[in-house]
C-alpha cells in the first residue's frame, strides 16, 4: 500500500474509534436526563447493547448493508466471510470497523424510545432485530450501492441513515409503550419528570460533539485534499450555532435559559449538519445548525402537547432535525468541492433547482416509513410474543435498576428496605 | 499534496479534537470544584460558551488574530472569509478548527472567575468581548506575527497565549465579582467551600492531561521528524512531576494530601510545560513541572489570604504557573532541535545568556497587562450597563441553577420546598 | 524519514495518548465499584500514581525493561538517556511514551487489590517498587528481548505483560491486607458491598474499551499493511461477546443480568483479546471473548467464596481471564498473517500443535510467578517497615477520603459531625 492509501486507512480507524466513543456520550446523556433509579439499568444496557449490537451486525447486519445484492438489500459478506468487495483502498478490517460503529450509535438513538419502562428482554430482543433488519435496508438504500443511491440522495455522514432512522424506531416504541407514569394527568396536561443529572447530561453531549468529528469527519473515507478539516470545521460551526439558537429560544420562550434545552441544540446543530458537512459552505453550517437548534425547542414542544413522551428528546433531536439536515442538504449543498467525494447535485440556492431537494425529500419519506413500519411491527409482534414490552406498574415506581437487575445504580443514596423501593422518586432530605 | 502534508493536516486536524475534548475536562473540574447547586448551571454554560466562542472566533476572532494587519492586530479574514493566507501546508479549515479550539479554552479558563455567583447574561456578553477583543489581541501578537512575534518570543503552545490570558481575565472578574458569600469571615479569617465532587474533578483532570497531548503535541503544526513525540513526552513528564510535587507539597505543610491540591498540581505541570515543551529537554521538564507543582500549592494559599476567592483555582493553576511556564523557556531552552520549528535564543542555562529570558518577561507583562487591563475595562462597562454583574444574594444561596435556568442540576437530591431552597449548602441526612 | 515512518510514529503517538485515556476509565471503574466514603481518595491516588510510575518508569523502568542487559532484566536507557536503541523507526520519544503508559495502566491495575483499606502512603512506595522492580521484569522477558521472547511467546499488546502481572500483584496485596471490615461474616458466609456508582462503573468500561483500540491497535507499532483494522476489529469483536456472555452468565446463573458483571464481561473480552489481537480471526475473537465473559463470572464467584476480597473485581477480570488471554493465543493463532509482525508459530488448531501452547503456558506461569513472588515479599517488608499497609478500623469505617486526605470527595452528602463520620455505609435518607 502506498502512503496515501495507509493514511486513508488510518484516519477511518480513528474515525471509528471516535464514533464508538460517542457511546460514553449516550451513555451520560440518556442517564442524565433520567431518574436515578433507573441510571444503572441505562447505563448498562448502553453498553450491554452496543456489544450486541456489533455481533449482529458482524454476523448479518453489514452482509445486508454492504454485501453484493439488489437495491433493496445486500446478501453476502455475512460473518465478515469475503468482506473484500468493500471501497478501493479501505482494508474490509477497517472498513467493517467504521461502519458497525454507525450500525450500534443508530441503535443507541433508537433505545432513547425505550427509556425508563421497557423490559430488559425487549432491549436485547430488539437491538438484535433493528441491527439485522432495520438499519441495515436503509443504510443499503443509501450508502450500499441501493435504491435511493441511484436516485443521488446526498447523506454524508447519516442524518437519515444513522439519525432518522433511529429515531423513527423510538418513535413506533414511544408509541406502543405508552408515556411513563406520572408523565401526563388526568386533564391532559403534562409534568416535566426532570433528569437527574445534568453535569451527566452535559458532558454527555460534549463527548457526543467530539465523536461526531469521526463521525462525520472520517465519513471522507481519507485524507485527500485534506477536506476532512473542512468537515470538521463545518461541524464544529453547526454545533455551536445549535446550542446558541436553542439558548436563547428557550430563554425567550419560557424566560430561562434551560440547560437541557441548550445541550439538546448542540446535538440538534450536530445532527442537522451530519448530511450537509462535506456538501456546503461555513455560513451554511452556521444557518443549518441555527434552525436545527431553534427547530428542536418547538419539536421538544410538540411532542409533549401530543403526549407522545419522549424523556431523552431522541425523537426531536434526531427525528425532527434529522430530517431538516436531509432536506437542507437539498438547499444548500455547493458545486462540487471536492473530486475525491461521490457528488450529487448543486442544491436550490446554488443553481441546482429543486431536484437535490426532491432527491432528499424522497429519501426522507422512503427511509423514514421503512424504519417507522418495520420497527413498529416488529414492537408489536414482540409485544404479543413477550406478553408487553413494558415492566409492571410496580416495577416501573420502584425502578429498572433493582427490577431488571437486581441493585441500584446508586445503592448508597436509596434505602435497602421495602417501603423506600416504593417511593416513585426518591428525594434527598435537606434538613 | 503529497504525502507528509496531508499528514500534517492530519495530526493537526486530531490535534482540535483533542483540544475541544479539553472542554469536557472544564466541565468535570469547574462543577466539581463548586456546589451541587450550581453545577447544572456550571456544566451547561461551559458547553453553551464554547458554542458562543466558536462563532465569535469564526466571525471576527480569527481575523484579528491571523489577518493581515499590523503589529497590534490582524484586520483580515473575517468570517472565514479569505482564510488562504495562513500558515503554508495546512488547509485554512483545518488551521481555522484548530485555532478556534484554543480560542475557546482560553475563554473557558477566563471563566473560572466567575464562578458561582456571576449572572447568565454576563457569560453571554463576555464570552463575546473576550473572543473578540481580548483573546485575538495577545495572541496576534505572539502567534500572528505580531509585535512580540518579532521580539523572539517563544510560547509553543500557548503558557502565556491562552492560559495567563485566561487567568489574568479571571482575576479582573473576581476582583470586581468580589468573593462569594461565606468565603470570608468578618475577622478577615477564610472559609474552605469544599467542590462537590472530588471524582468528578479527577476526571476533569485526567481528560484535560489527554487533551493536552494535542494542545501541545498539534502545535508543532505537523509530523516532521516525528517531533510531536518529544513534545508528547516532556508534556507527560512534567504533567506527572506537578501532581507528586502539588502532592507532596501539600502532605508536608498541612499534613493531609490533598486531593484537589494534587489534581491541580497536575494541571500546573501541563500549564508549566505548554510554553516549553518543544524547546527543552525531557529532565528540564521534569524540573519545569515540579517547580509549577510546588507553585501552586502557595498560590493557592496566597489569593485565598489575598482575600481574592478563586473557586477554579484558575488564578494559580493557569496566571501564576503560566508566567513561570513563560518564564521557565528562558532558562531552560535548548538551541535548536528541530529545522522545523521556529525556534529562539537559547535559554540561560544552555549559554543564552537573559536575552530570552527577558523577551519571555517582556511577553508576560505586556500580555499579562493587556488582558488584565482590558478584561477589566469591558467587566466594569457591563458592571455600569447591567447593573451588577452578580445575581443577588438570595439568588445567589439558592444557587444558580435555579435562579439562571429555572431547574436543578440535580432535582431529585433538593426539595423542591421554598424552604429547602433557602438553604444554603443543602446537605445530605445520613442517619 | 519517509512518509510511512513518519505515520508509523504518528500512529503510536495516539496509541499512547488513547492507552493513557484509560487512566480515566479506571478512575472511574474503581470510584464506581466502591463507596462513597472512598470515591475522592480512589480518584484522586489513580491520577497521583500514575504520575509517580510516569516518573519512577522514566528513572529506571524503561531502562531495566529495553535498555541492553541480559535475559532477565535490562540494564541501559535510565532517565531516557541514550534511548536510541529501540525499535527501528520509532523515535525514541514516541516509543518512551506509548511503553511508559502501559507500565502505569499496569500498575492502576494492581492497585486494585488495595481498594477500600490501604494507607495512602503504601500507594506511594508501591507505585515506585512495582514500577521499577516488578513490571519490568516481565515486560523485559516478554517484549524486551528476554528469556520468555526467546522462546516465541506471544503477547501482543500485554494480557500476560499488563495485565496478568498488575493481576498478581494485586492478589498478593489482597492477601496481605485482607478483607474488608463487613465483608464476610463469622459464619463465612460473604455480604455484597456494592460499588456506589454504575453510571461511573459503566463510563469508566466504555473509556477503556475505547483506550483499548491504542492499547491493542498501536501495538502493531505502525501502519503497515492497515494491519491497525485488523487489530481494532477483533477488539471489537471480543469485547462485544464478553459483555453478551457476561450478562446472559449472570442472567441464568443468578436470575438477574446484573449490571456490574455485565460491565467485568465487556473487559474480560478485553483482556482475553489482548495477546491475540493480530493473530486470531474475527470468528476466535469472538470466541475467545465470549470463554473470557462466562470466565469472569464463575472467576468473581470463586474469590468472593474463596474469602479474597477482590472490590474491583482486578483478580478477575485482568487475571483469571489474563491467563485465558494467554493460553487462547496458543489455541487460535493463525499461521502468519503480516510480515511486518513478528510472529510464533500457529496455534493448536491451526496446525500447529502444542507447541505455542506450551510456550504460551510456561510464559504465564513464569510471569505470573515472579509478580506474584516479588510483590508479595515487598509489601511484607513495607507491612513490616511502615507498622502495617492497613489503615486502622476506625479510619476505615470512617473512609480514606477523610482519613487519607482530610476531606470528603462527597462534602455535601456527608455531615461534617463527629457522629456520622462513624457510620459505616452512609445511606442517603429517603423519606
Amino acid at each position: 500500500m502506498d502512503a496515501i492509501v495507509l493514511m486513508d486507512n488510518l484516519w477511518v480507524a480513528i474515525g471509528a474509534i471516535l464514533v464508538f466513543f460517542m457511546i460514553g456520550g449516550f451513555i451520560l446523556l440518556e442517564a442524565g436526563s433520567t431518574r436515578m433509579k433507573n441510571a444503572g439499568h441505562i447505563a448498562g444496557k448502553t453498553v450491554f447493547t452496543a456489544g450486541l449490537g456489533t455481533l449482529v451486525f458482524w454476523a448479518v447486519g453489514y452482509g445486508f448493508t454492504y454485501g453484493d445484492g439488489n437495491g433493496f438489500i445486500g446478501l453476502s459478506n455475512f460473518f465478515y466471510g469475503d468482506a473484500s468487495t468493500v471501497e478501493e483502498g479501505l482494508t474490509p478490517a477497517v472498513d467493517f470497523s467504521f461502519q458497525v460503529m454507525f450500525a450500534v450509535v443508530s441503535l443507541t438513538i433508537a433505545f432513547g424510545g425505550f427509556a425508563e419502562r421497557a423490559k430488559l428482554a425487549a432491549y436485547v430482543i430488539f437491538a438484535i432485530l433493528f441491527t439485522a433488519l432495520v438499519y441495515p435496508v436503509v443504510a443499503h438504500w443509501i450508502w450500499g450501492g441501493g435504491w435511493l443511491a441511484d436516485h443521488g440522495k446526498q447523506d454524508f455522514a447519516g442524518s437519515t441513515v444513522v439519525h432518522l432512522t433511529g429515531a423513527m424506531a423510538a418513535l413506533a416504541a414511544t408509541l406502543i409503550l405508552k408515556p411513563r407514569i406520572g408523565k401526563y394527568n388526568k386533564d391532559g396536561s403534562s409534568n416535566n419528570i426532570a433528569g437527574h443529572n445534568q453535569v451527566y447530561t452535559a458532558l454527555g453531549v460534549l463527548i457526543l460533539w467530539v465523536g461526531w468529528f469521526g463521525f462525520n469527519g472520517a465519513s471522507t473515507f481519507g485524507v485527500a485534499d485534506g477536506f476532512l478539516g473542512f468537515v470538521i470545521l463545518n461541524t464544529q460551526l453547526a454545533a455551536a450555532a445549535g446550542a446558541i439558537a436553542a439558548m436563547f429560544t428557550s430563554w425567550v420562550v419560557t424566560g430561562k435559559a434551560d440547560v437541557p434545552t441548550t445541550l439538546n441544540g448542540a446535538l440538534a446543530g450536530l445532527v442537522a449538519i451530519t448530511a450537509s458537512c462535506g456538501f456546503v459552505a461555513p455560513w451554511a453550517a452556521v444557518v443549518i445548525g441555527l434552525v436545527g437548534g431553534i427547530m428542536v425547542v418547538f419539536s421538544m414542544k410538540f411532542f409533549d402537547k401530543a403526549k407522545i413522551d419522549d424523556p431523552i428528546s431522541a425523537l426531536s433531536v434526531h427525528g425532527t432535525v434529522g430530517v431538516w439536515g436531509t432536506l437542507s442538504n437539498g438547499l444548500f449543498a455547493l458545486p462540487a468541492l471536492s473530486t475525491d467525494i461521490d457528488w450529487g447535485q448543486a442544491g436550490l440556492f446554488y443553481g441546482g433547482g429543486f431536484h437535490q431537494l426532491g432527491v432528499q425529500a424522497l429519501g426522507v419519506v422512503a427511509s423514514g416509513a421503512y424504519a417507522f413500519v418495520v420497527a413498529f411491527i416488529l414492537l408489536k409482534i414482540m409485544d404479543k410474543v413477550m406478553g408487553g414490552l413494558r415492566v409492571t406498574e410496580e416495577e416501573e415506581i420502584m425502578g429498572l435498576d433493582m427490577s431488571e437487575h437486581g441493585s441500584y445504580g446508586y445503592p448508597e443514596q436509596f434505602e435497602a428496605s421495602s417501603t423506600s423501593v416504593k417511593t416513585e422518586s426518591p428525594s434527598v432530605n435537606l434538613s
